[in-house]
């Protein structure tokens, strides 16, 4: 660790995982804040919009086109897609490091970001050198990356609930992996739409996308490269399926998985316990207990729970996380702390807020 | 239809099964309320305990040892398990028809029973002649039947998803049918619990039961069943992960099944629309659109959406029901109308609330 | 009561009064709805946007202006404040009976109107042949008007709660009347905006328009006119702080007022049960209870309960209701029952859905 | 500050105020946890209980007669009201702090407190030393005081919205001050009831406690002591209704206060910032801004808006905290940090959590 303090700019500081961004990176200790842009509220104090941080943070939006960004040790994007890849290259001639919380540099496959965003991939020179910014499986490639692809909310849970099972070969790819996943409503992000008022989807629950989500191909994406790393000719189908539920955060991942013979004979248990015990977000349960999203509230940790389904020779996966945290800013901070040679857990040790 | 008012008593009149029957029966323009009982509120006028029943319900609740049952023409229960099996007989040896809103007339196997409800079945000689009460698939034998198991929640919503499947021999049983359902609150009870208080449900979720529910063998014992009319041999296997939702009612199951070479040619979207076609309470959504579980809320209507997983052969079946209505009282209610041949949709047109 | 029906319209269906409206207008038996406008949704059929009405309306969106609103018996306005004014009068000159839910004929005094909704009165000539329609209160009226401003929910809460004070000069104006009062989330409306959203106000409370809210006036100018009666020099100061809560549907207003010297020697409780006892839809609550908002949900009751603080010669007055049915479309169809010499409580005796 | 770490222990962990305790402690950089009791849990570790605490709390619940609590530097009591007082004095001999969180050490008068908590008060000498334990108004008392009763919730907001009026003497006591307050479902504590069970406090609300709540007196109390310091003869009257809202934590008080002629004069705006500048935790928003409950979610701030109702004469004040931080476990750990000679805001620099 050192006592250094990066200088950080945030771009689109106004949405669920800008708001976000700054509270965790507000009282980090190797964080000094240098600039938030949104082009439409420039002038405003940051604090006037987001009252809960008066006292954390005394910056004003600024406009993009005169921010500073470029005086930036790190800029975080927590914008639309398409934002990030337009500004990337100008921002790395000035030797600032980029997290991007929207999908410009999740998928590697630049023909399948243009098929699933509907938009052209404007340099995919910067996209083919971005490390996919999951540091329990890229530890590696992150500490020296300079571009960020930071992951999706749903992929981080269905890729570390499954990562154990990939990399030992432990999966029969004969039957489709099935994720049924549970987002809060905040993943819908901060946006005037009907569809997430209060009164409509309070009290209601509903599946969505269940014809294609944009999270499908990014998670068969990197199912099938860890898959492939010992099972070099799996053809890995994957069904996902997911639902809005009537909570602000949180987010449940129920994942199916047709067990290989040798899985059945494994304490998968203990696999899942020895492949996470160094570290310090993933948090394998005891056997025979089941997660709660609130367990992880406000907090980067992510939480699983096996069980396996004798009678039919599946197991069942239950994952849970903060879907801004663990699912969005807190994984982009964990990123920052790596690439930075910080200690991984500065500035995220915060308690889960229960009740 | 005819004129005649029934003479309708509700034993446990206090929890929320109970009061939603009171809710649809207080208006039902066939029924006049007898009784309501409950050992333990004896004496209390209903409206004190519920007051949105105030100039609907004059009752007090009674006590169950002094109560005039034996005069009812049929007799609700909306009781804990093994209650209704302890007076079944003397009721229908008044010639009162039962039926039970608990699991004591679901399960035709009385090992079966006994292995999940932890009691030993007082009455199998009742149990063998009683109807499961889903009108959609047993309305001749309800017609005449003298005592009715009304079906679990998840069970009615599973049931009905794929009874168009079964009948037809549509599913591939080599993989298990994955039903992964959600429920509100309201489906634990109004018990004093402190799993289910507002501050640790609220904003929050989790997966339960996962290594065994009691509505598993319901279900299981129902869809080999109804495998077995074309599908001697089908060897259904079954998985089940019921979650909780911060909802007060409604129910979504999402099921995973795959489909049959033959179902992959047929269109399976008019299949099922002319399954239906004729059920007042189940609608078959367009093709393309999905369910919110509002969009039922206090009614008896359950809805069906499916959408085929072209890549994977799979079909998945997004089901909604309020989990009060058709999936407990709204159901019974139902029931009791074809009992005594009444038009089966009486007090029972209640349109959803919504928002 | 009669058997005829009823050609009712609806202008602005897409909002939560006007789904409210054909909740309870598509089962009335005296109604049949003939059109349904909207200038965004024009061919929509109805049941597409809300699918909760599947199987209750069959009709789709219509133009405006090419609908065939002059054939209807009575047309509802379900629209902003300003719509209805700009087509009463080519309405009225068809014969056509109006109720508007919006505020244009709520306010007798036009420069108040003008004042608080900022817009010129258009139609003053109608405005002054207008009923405000509290059927507890201008019953008589309401059965000859051509025009009826359906009052605001907050306005509905606090006038039934101290109107039978004020019939009989029991309040000491010395002090103001102080009106706490809180609503369900419906009452801000359908549109798209941020500070509705689910993530920003579920979990979450707060006052606004403290310094000046739409209703005050409306309240006032009753208020004084109630209070004339009896004390023709009353100068009566109103306070009135509306609240933002988390739930869907309700409204609940608490209510300090001072007593006069007179006040404070009666039964208070027996005033009140015998002003409202031929009332259906006004419950007094027995002495020492206290009302529930969920106890009214869906319904088109409202609850009053009243507490003597004996110590410092106030009473306190809480008063719930649904905001969307007595404090909204409710209320307007009790106003058409009454205008059309229907039973008054025709299509509405709806039990309240609890939980 | 001092870098010492103070060894604390907890009577009580299983509640509400007691997690927020363990959630706020656990990181506390002077802390050392001690010891964690519960009769009920003895031996289960605490992060079975509540997972949020895996990886922050090690302990498990200790039976409070094997207690090591005479080592420990200082007590916090998250207990029902009367435990503490039975084991003050053992303690206090041990040289041990003491922090109440209940209410035995709230009230200085022994026959209020036994009037309104029905129960002796067995330990009148140690309440007479004790301090209510309000920082900003009692600083200086805190520091040396060995027994802190820490307020109640519902008076932290009341107290804290009037105190800059009361010692200035700018209230007109000729009419009462009345407080509606409104607080979120976990002020009823972790108590299996089916009163604030999800399905019964869910999307509802209600006023409680109209004839009479507990924070009453202890209001009422404090409210004459400022009052009396310049208005001796002042006869306070005040008038509080409580309200549960379908939130897990927050309060929000809305006050309405007569002002004095001289209050009519002054920028009350100017006197309430200039009173809080220097406080840490209170934080006066800008003039003509409203707060929101969520603003402050999980932290130990209140934030106070004053509104003058200028027709009227009257002021209202709107106030929000969490109940469970500022309102109880925050306050507590700012009472300990002042009696231990720590940076008053050790610990409890928690950003809130928004959304």
């Amino acid at each position: 660790m050192t006592d250094k303090k990066l200088k950080v700019g945030i771009v689109g500081g106004t949405g669920y995982t800008g708001v976000e961004l700054l509270r965790l990176l507000s009282i980090h200790p190797n964080v000094t804040l240098t600039a938030i842009t949104s082009r439409g509220e420039a002038g405003l104090p940051v604090a006037d919009m987001f009252p809960s941080l008066r006292g954390y943070v005394d910056l004003a939006f600024s406009d993009p086109a005169k921010s500073n960004l470029s005086d930036c040790d790190v800029v975080f994007f927590a914008t639309p897609h398409g934002v990030a890849m337009s500004q990337a290259q100008t921002l790395l001639d000035a030797n600032v490091k980029i997290i991007d919380l929207a999908a410009d540099f999740r998928l590697q496959d630049k023909a399948v970001f243009e098929k699933w965003y509907k938009m052209a991939h404007s340099c995919p020179e910067v996209l083919s050198k971005a490390v996919y910014g999951l540091p329990e499986l890229y530890r590696k490639q992150i500490k020296s990356a300079q571009v960020i692809g930071n992951p999706g909310c749903y992929p981080t849970t269905v890729l570390l609930g499954l990562a154990p099972l990939l990399e030992q070969g432990l999966i029969d790819f004969s039957a489709p992996i099935v994720a049924d996943s549970k987002s809060g409503v905040s993943g819908a992000g901060r946006k005037a739409e009907v569809a997430t008022l209060f009164a409509e989807s309070s009290d209601n629950m509903k599946a969505y996308g269940v014809s294609g989500h944009r999270h499908h191909p990014e998670i068969h994406a990197q199912l099938t490269q860890l898959a492939g790393n010992n099972q070099a000719d799996a053809d890995v189908q994957f069904i996902f399926v997911p639902h809005l539920i009537p909570m602000i955060r949180g987010m449940l991942s129920t994942i199916y998985v047709k067990l290989s013979e040798k899985a059945k004979t494994i304490d998968l248990q203990a696999l899942f316990e020895q492949r996470y015990q160094h570290e310090r977000f993933v948090d394998v349960l005891p056997a025979g207990t089941l997660p709660e999203t609130r367990s992880v509230r406000g907090s980067n940790q992510i939480r699983i729970a096996l069980h396996k389904q004798a009678e039919t020779g599946y197991l069942t996966l239950v994952v849970v996380q903060d879907n801004l945290v663990k699912g969005a800013a807190g994984q982009a901070v964990q990123n920052m702390n790596i690439m930075f040679s910080l200690a991984e857990n500065t500035g995220l040790e915060v308690v889960p807020l229960l009740p």
